[in-house]
């Protein structure tokens, strides 16, 4: 009937291919339907397995939800490869992988995740609690603990506010010329800004 | 019945109090429903005034929702008073001004034209042409255009990625410790970004 198969029995891959697929499906179904619209149910069929490995995988929906807004690939090796280097230079690492993922990540619409977190926070304020989980997880532990002199939190929310805000304006307002700017462009106008927040001294 | 009058007739008070009442009821309105939700109609009974004086003063339902985002009271004397002054510190003066206004519209709820912002371009697609609206008329116009040397468009996007980025992480997401943060403390960390993005070199 459909040339998409909803269940593959039998032989499936191992159970990081099973994360990965709901991920991509969850992606799908979040930024065309947002929080509240999206089913576990219809997540699970658009990735060709089990509901129940929602629950087994990230252990509900809320979580899940947090998990697609992440790095997707292998987030480890992503966040090494934009701590490792000049630490002079940071910000515009991370301006430019925030970019690299928001622009097109796997099987996902430009600034999908982005579009998604905004029609979640807007119908469902308990989106909210997971955004915060996600500057946390995103932001935060991985990328200004290990490098920020002080006031850790502080600098988290300052490089969230510009990184949430170049997101808005690029994907959702769509506000030219950062619409359509490339990478390059707004790392170098950005990343100091990042930058600064990250490592400078703060009054 | 009610306590409130829904339509005041007889004495009303000049025009400029009529537009001003309709600001105030469009903005509890629009915080309360966001863009598809409102109507002109309670809109117009909020402000105790006959629902055609929308179409008189502001046009329609989404012109009225954008002057909404805009600066109340006398907006050329507001800008006038960011304007005017150190044009070394005009960020810090442009991060103050929109604190002010988001943190206590007149009879608003704190951060209310924001959330309104958020939940009228999350259900609604066109609120984004007039988010660009708001943009070029509260912000690249009054503000950047005067004072920019080169580069107006992309300066004016730069600001609002940093604003509306603030707009959100304090009213929306409400990270700490921005959220709390009295205004002294983020103009000192913000403006020096804002400031850059309106005179200082780009690359």
């Amino acid at each position: 009937m459909t040339t998409r198969e909803p269940r593959r029995r039998g032989r499936r891959a191992s159970g990081e291919d099973t994360r990965a697929a709901l991920l991509a499906a969850a992606r799908e179904e979040f930024t065309e339907r947002g929080f509240d619209g999206a089913t576990v149910r219809r997540i699970a069929e658009r990735a060709g397995v089990d509901a129940a490995m929602v629950n087994h995988w990230f252990g509900g929906k809320d979580q899940l939800f947090t998990a697609t807004l992440e790095l997707p690939g292998d987030p480890s090796a992503l966040v090494r490869s934009v701590i490792d280097g000049d630490a002079g230079t940071l910000g515009e690492r991370i301006v430019g992988m925030f970019l690299q993922v928001w622009d097109g990540g796997p099987g996902g619409v430009r600034g999908g995740p982005m579009i998604a977190l905004l029609r979640s926070v807007a119908a469902h304020p308990s989106a909210v609690r997971m955004i915060r989980e996600f500057v946390s997880r995103a932001i935060l532990r991985p990328f200004v603990t290990p490098v920020a002199p002080d006031r850790v939190d502080e600098r988290a929310a300052l490089v969230a506010s510009q990184m949430l805000g170049l997101g808005m304006i690029r994907y959702v307002v769509q506000l030219e010329p950062l619409a359509s700017a490339d990478h390059p462009t707004i790392i170098a106008l950005i990343g100091p800004t990042v930058q600064r927040y990250l490592t400078g001294p703060l009054p």
